[in-house]
């Protein structure tokens, strides 16, 4: 099995940095695999006999790699590759999806394989990308685009076979967890909850996709089109971010043991809404960590928790490329 | 696929009442399922062009069965029935396993996948059945028996592939969590939440096997033997039950923030302990909810709740059977 990187930013590096450590468990699964290609925004490395991952692991830059460093865009070397993998891993876009959507559908039209952590292209064109992967015969499998680590959709396919998922809850975005958290535990307000998310690098410095829910709308599209069979778009999803919290709230919701939390849920309605849960709830997690919740015909409530961001989120990626199936 | 059930007691009950209710979604993916047998513990029905579940499944008892009750064991059914899987519901036994024992050993031999509910042949012989399985070529699946309808196994295999699990934690016996939840929201003391359990039919007469730990510990030796590759009993557990609980225990951990549970755990050692755990840890589940919390090297901390008995433990036991290959 031949695979290619597209995206080099932290997820990218992360992914390549587990892919060495467990280079021994992706030999079991798939005896010759290998990486044979590497691109970020400027450019791609390419070895047909496969890039040294020891080597490639430890870059800051793709440029620093020994080797001929070639200035064209990545769509060239999904093209000329031959690879039966795409590891998309470049930054989400949800206005039109770029260029991961592309970079995908390129993929998917030559008969790749397709692993990624990118949420925009399935924001934007869920049904579409599932559709020619059909038509291919391809897996396009994106675990990581939800939920950090936490499986979602691989424990819905595998996990709950013959149980209908009828609605998805979840707390599914870090910045507005960190902020609420802190506005919580410290009594500070949201600008200065907001500023020291910033200082650490959890929020942008224009916050907005976080703060104002659309990031949780984002999840809640991808939930939707791919565990209730829905065709939804971020315009079909009702948003009501954390911008407006006052210490007021927080402080009566702490009164009566309850947090404020962005929840995002996906059933008869589609909804991103901030309002106070039980601290004692399985759902009230705090600081990194997501929390989703299945409800279902069969097995009743399902609820998984674990970290939505970070480095674990490679794991996710990990789990994908290994449930492909062996080329 | 020809599939036949042995127990018929209220898992086994249930499983049919759910067979029945999903049966179109178990034919999308085995077109010809039928079940040809079904046996409790003084005989059997087979009908080798399948049994009517309609009529099955409303039924208290297998002998009001409209066909010839056989009374012969269900060994002979398992011998004779030519079936590709068992499913075994029969009930725990944890000094011999059996018969629950027998039933899988005889099913693998003959060539047949198992489906089972029945913790008792996994604590005494796990890894003499798995090694038999191997060698025949068969999957035996056990995912219901433990954490009810929590996926654990499948969740092991399909979800954190690349991850190696390290710890394994729970809240895993019913029992007790709902004396200790008794006690804890209530303030009533042992013996009276233990008799209120008893009354609710959530309790034995002899509450030993729940009270004093050895369910859960038997709970431990599975996943320490499925997903930590021990092969351990349940006398290397170091198993602490809830009986000697105070009321000053339980009202001492109220008074910081925390509630006395019946701890499993899985790692370096293998122990079940009563200790106070903090009300908001996500491992604090109370009522009929399970809880299991994986900590992995590559995906960090992964934690699971659901119902971890009663009629949604058979959501586990259909996801298993619609994992086994078509034949």
């Amino acid at each position: 099995m031949e695979a290619i990187l597209v995206g080099f930013g932290f997820i990218g590096r992360s992914f390549l940095s587990a892919l060495k450590e467990k280079i021994r468990v992706i030999e079991k699964t798939f005896p010759n695999f290998k990486l044979t290609g590497a691109a970020n925004k400027n450019g791609y490395v390419f070895d047909e006999n496969g890039l040294d991952l020891a080597k490639l692991s430890g870059l800051r830059d793709l440029i620093q790699y020994p080797g001929r460093f070639i200035r064209e865009p990545a769509v060239e070397l999904i093209e000329r590759s031959g690879a039966d993998v795409l590891i998309e891993a470049t930054p989400t876009n949800i206005v039109d999806g770029e260029p991961g959507l592309t970079h995908i559908v390129k993929a998917v039209e030559n008969g790749m394989d397709v692993v990624t952590s990118n949420k925009g292209p399935f924001v934007v064109a869920f049904g579409k990308i599932m559709k020619l992967a059909e038509k291919r015969g391809v897996e396009v499998l994106y675990e990581a685009t939800v939920g950090g680590a936490i499986p979602i959709f691989s424990l819905a396919r595998n996990c709950l076979r013959g149980s209908r998922i009828t609605r998805v809850q979840g707390i599914l975005n870090g910045t507005t967890n960190y902020i609420l958290s802190k506005m919580h535990f410290e009594e500070i307000g949201f600008e200065e909850a907001l500023r020291e998310a910033q200082e650490k690098g959890l929020a942008e410095t224009d916050p907005s996709y976080d703060v104002d829910g659309i990031d949780a709308g984002c999840k809640i599209v991808i939930l939707a089109n791919a565990l209730l069979g829905k065709n939804i778009t971020i315009r079909d999803v009702k948003i009501r971010g954390i911008r407006e919290v006052t210490m007021e709230e927080i402080i009566e919701a702490k009164r009566k043991g309850m947090a404020l939390k962005l929840v995002a849920e996906a059933g008869e309605e589609f909804k991103v809404e901030t309002k106070p849960i039980p601290l004692d709830s399985s759902l009230c997690v705090h600081g990194s960590l997501n929390a989703v919740r299945f409800e279902t015909d069969l097995a009743g409530e399902i609820i998984v928790i674990g970290h939505g961001a970070g480095r674990e989120t490679v794991a996710a990626m990990i789990n994908d490329l290994l449930s492909l199936r062996p080329r």
